[in-house]
């Protein structure tokens, strides 16, 4: 039995037995053998079995994420299936003699040295289609078992060292109960999929992967970010209390899902959602979101092999305008660039990417890509309720750029005859410290700001969030954090335009009373977490919370106004 | 003729012959001989004129530089007489019948990938010094001028994509009369070391490696950030002027050397250096420094293989306290990590460096060192007026760690019997937004700040002041850092502490009456901007600048500051 302290990533008590993601041993034996038809069936054994399982798991990608997702995996079935690679493995097997295995790996190794050094994206890519293709069919030539979350069909909790992305959507909420992780933190990108997914999850856990076998039982606490290996007659007990708690406790919250947001002393605030894709806003309605606070719309570009068009990309804004009506709807422009790349842009390698050439920088100059973008969201706009927000902006300048882009292409679509919205608000998120220090200055020509928490903090901190040997200056209660929100919330209001957050911290529990003391008007936080914060809103007082603020604003760490703010509201 | 536009780097004017520095064209024919012999000897003939220019620039550097920087040589001059090397080359020329190029080539790369893969830091320097002495032996082979900036006797100019520190190092400025680079800015390292030399420089000028040939007549007017190749008599005339009216210039600068620095309206405010070892006193008290405001003691570290002893230490900061008399010499701890390396620590590669495990990150982590430094200095204190701070400080609880620290290390000192001073004040770099932004809570605590403005403006505007396509964003008048300047300065004046600055941004003729009318107390800047900078704040008023600052700090862009100060003072 033992007991791990990790990171509460995603709510919710997960027990099942364990299920192990890792890379399989894949070494092997390079032998001389008698028989070399015998190897050649058995080549053909694994690719066969390969075929059927990725056939599998493209319908699954397709049914659950679409189209796009899926391509990658025909790609690898056509891998499987070129005469070009698997010739060359039939002939090794009988000219040299040696097993599948070896004849394998060194044929695909050749090939992958050599696509890999081609000067050519798509020929680099077909390397890493190749690699990962020859590790499956050798994983079935060893009889080593070859993970595929995908492919999951029992009730799990998954252990890892770490989630990919693509790992995280694979995963079948119907059998994956929870996930744990050696590494990790609130902000990583398996921890967000994992709130959007409802899926339990603790994060950073250091050593989960050494101390959980295969089929061992697990308890997953995703509250307070415990995990159990192996629990006693009595912890099962206490956690399957907790989980009935918990499912209760989501019931209350599903009350207030078609109330309005109302503190004790009737402030109204708005609870809106951040999402990805259009599939996302069912689980914003669902959770009773006031609206969409931030659309990333990276995903319209990620995962394919070149730019979207502008009808693609007006479809998709056009259904989520539609489907929330007349809720307004926040559209970040491009945020690419930093740690998130596009192999078709091809842009060059930085030395620090966070700070780098990225978001609304990479839009000013490669404009071709951002008015197409532009000329989809204004089409859209007579859809729905739309709000237009650019990221990453540094200067007055970059602002008057970019909206000035904005209004060209309007002008000349409204020329061509088509409809657009009059009354479309165009704000910034502000997640640059320069930004949020003359917010004021901001104020006078924007719509409405939104504060980008998560790299507000690491900027402001000048410490990279993923980067585990400084991950304890991540501090969102950071009193020099709290200034920088106070002024930019001070400067909306002084020119009479709204305030929204759309970090992390808008969700957090103890952030909530003290953005609420300071006055924002908009928290935007994963669909999940909106029904709780709506029920930790309707008990506290806008009042007494904006009387800590300078209180608050005067403090010398971060650690004094967490300790403050759980006296003051028993947490 | 070319007139070419660069960033004037370093101010001066110079005019002479172009001395190309590039990486010469070492390729080669594998051909078979017919007498190995002559090969044999041919390879034995460029060894030793190779070793022959080694003993000279290891000569050239001790003296120069010391010691230290001359043991590089001492490695590479062991490496040319290496038989474990030079047996297999002869070797393969006689057992191949090649020709001593490809002998030689083949024959180091093979030991260069032996070290280079080998799990040792110690093998692998050793690849990279094999790496550089072939390519020197390769130039003799091929009889190619083979590139030693300092084994130039006559007079140049420099012409150069980039200059390394190292090249830097290497130049006499007897000879070197200035240099031009394609890239870099005003705050590369190539160009705050051409300040420190008092060479004329030019830099960023992206096209003039593909402008100046070989001995053409160049002009660099590192006033303007002018150069001009192939100049007319009517255009040397005029430079030749301009050259003299500098040299005019500095001679009435010269006259202010021993006057203390008063403003139009009696103010005085400080003037002090930044150094980087101990031989550069000489210059600061030259050009009439007040004190030092940063001793980079950076350099203690790097260039060799391992860290510095406390007497190395203790020796070094007692000489700088002795030659400074009573004069305040502000001591920065190590600020090592981001763009410094240590390759005999091994730390880890970091995906953001810049943001990364660094300064005092990394000294809290390994407080051996950290302890051995502040011993050092605490040792040194009693040899002049030492002030010490810490770099890179985010929070106040790093602060309270690393002052703990150095109470301990006092405290024990003490009780061992040793000297040391009480007065030591301790004060902290501010270069973190975070930090600037409730300067005042850390004014409580801390005796002085000084405002390290390359930092602090890459990390407010989240841009890379090396990357290129950012570099836009590294804007010293953005009124955002204008009003965490002002923060920081309200904030040390309240608690009756002074604040300083020690970045760029001090010695600039832009920045002083901005600086002036906020009020700061100490400008730190490269030696050779001291007289220039007390001759303009002569003939400032600090009142008149003192009632533009609501103005400057209530701005919108950095161009509005810019021409606002220049209009005010006819600049």
């Amino acid at each position: 039995m033992s007991h791990i302290k990790g990171i509460a990533a995603s709510s919710g008590i997960a027990i099942a037995k364990v299920y192990r993601l890792e890379a399989p041993d894949l070494s092997y034996n390079k032998n001389n053998v008698d028989v070399p038809e015998d190897e050649v069936k058995r080549l053909h054994e694994a690719l066969d079995i390969s075929k059927s399982e990725l056939e599998k798991i493209k319908e699954h990608t397709k049914k659950s994420l679409g189209d796009e997702h899926a391509e990658i995996f025909s790609a690898h079935l056509l891998v499987l299936s070129d005469p070009e690679l698997i010739q060359p493995i039939e002939d090794k097997i009988k000219s040299e003699n040696v097993n599948a295995e070896a004849a394998l790996d060194e044929t695909a190794n050749m090939f992958i040295d050599m696509f890999k050094n081609m000067d050519n994206e798509y020929m680099r890519e077909r390397a890493a289609d190749i690699q990962d293709v020859t590790k499956r069919v050798m994983a079935h030539l060893l009889d080593v078992t070859f993970p595929d979350p995908a492919l999951i069909n029992e009730e799990v909790v998954i252990v890892a060292d770490d989630l990919t992305p693509s790992d995280t959507a694979q995963l079948n909420k119907q059998y994956v109960k929870g996930f744990t992780t050696d590494i990790g933190g609130r902000t990583s990108h398996s921890a967000i999929m994992a709130r959007s997914l409802e899926i339990p999850a603790v994060v950073g856990t250091k050593e989960i992967t050494s101390k959980a076998e295969k089929d061992e039982t697990i308890i997953v606490d995703g509250i307070d970010g415990d995990v159990i290996v192996n629990p006693t007659e009595e912890e099962l007990h206490t956690y399957q209390q907790k989980m009935d708690d918990f499912e209760q406790q989501k019931q209350e919250w599903a009350k207030l899902k078609d109330e309005p947001t109302v503190t004790a002393d009737g402030t109204h605030v708005e609870l809106a959602a951040n999402i990805g894709t259009p599939d996302d806003i069912e689980g914003v309605l669902n959770n009773g979101g006031e609206g969409v606070g931030l659309y990333r719309t990276e995903f319209l570009y990620m995962g394919k092999s070149q730019l979207p068009t502008e009808e693609e990309q007006f479809g998709a804004y056009k259904s989520v305008l539609e489907q929330m009506g007349d809720k307004p709807v926040v559209v970040r422009t491009l945020d690419i660039g930093g740690d998130k790349e596009l192999d078709y842009l091809d842009l060059p390698k930085e030395l620090n990417p966070f700070l780098g050439f990225r978001a609304i920088r990479l839009c000013l100059e490669r404009d071709d890509i951002f008015r197409t973008q532009l000329r989809a969201l204004l089409r859209a706009s007579v859809h729905g309720n739309l709000k237009i927000m650019f990221p990453m902006i540094a200067t007055l300048e970059e602002f008057r750029e970019a909206k000035n882009m904005l209004d060209e292409e309007k002008l000349k679509l409204k020329e061509a005859g088509h409809d657009i919205s009059d009354d479309i608000e165009v704000g910034i998120m502000v997640e640059i410290p320069a930004t949020a220090m003359i917010a004021r200055q901001f104020a006078k020509e924007v719509d409405f700001f939104s504060i980008g928490t998560n790299d507000l903090i690491q900027y402001t901190m000048a410490a990279d969030r993923m980067n585990e040997r400084v991950s304890y200056l991540y501090q969102p209660y950071n009193p020099a954090i709290l200034n920088l929100i106070n002024n930019v919330i001070e400067a909306a209001h002084a020119e009479g335009k709204w305030a929204g957050m759309c970090g992390e911290m808008a969700g957090d529990s103890i952030a909530i009373p003290i953005l609420l003391g300071l006055g924002l008007d908009e928290f935007s936080m994963s669909a999940t977490s909106i029904l709780p914060a709506r029920t930790q809103l309707k008990d506290l007082s806008r009042e007494e919370m904006a009387s800590y603020k300078e209180t608050l604003l005067s403090m010398g760490t971060a650690d004094e106004v967490v300790a403050f703010i759980k006296e003051k509201t028993n947490q």
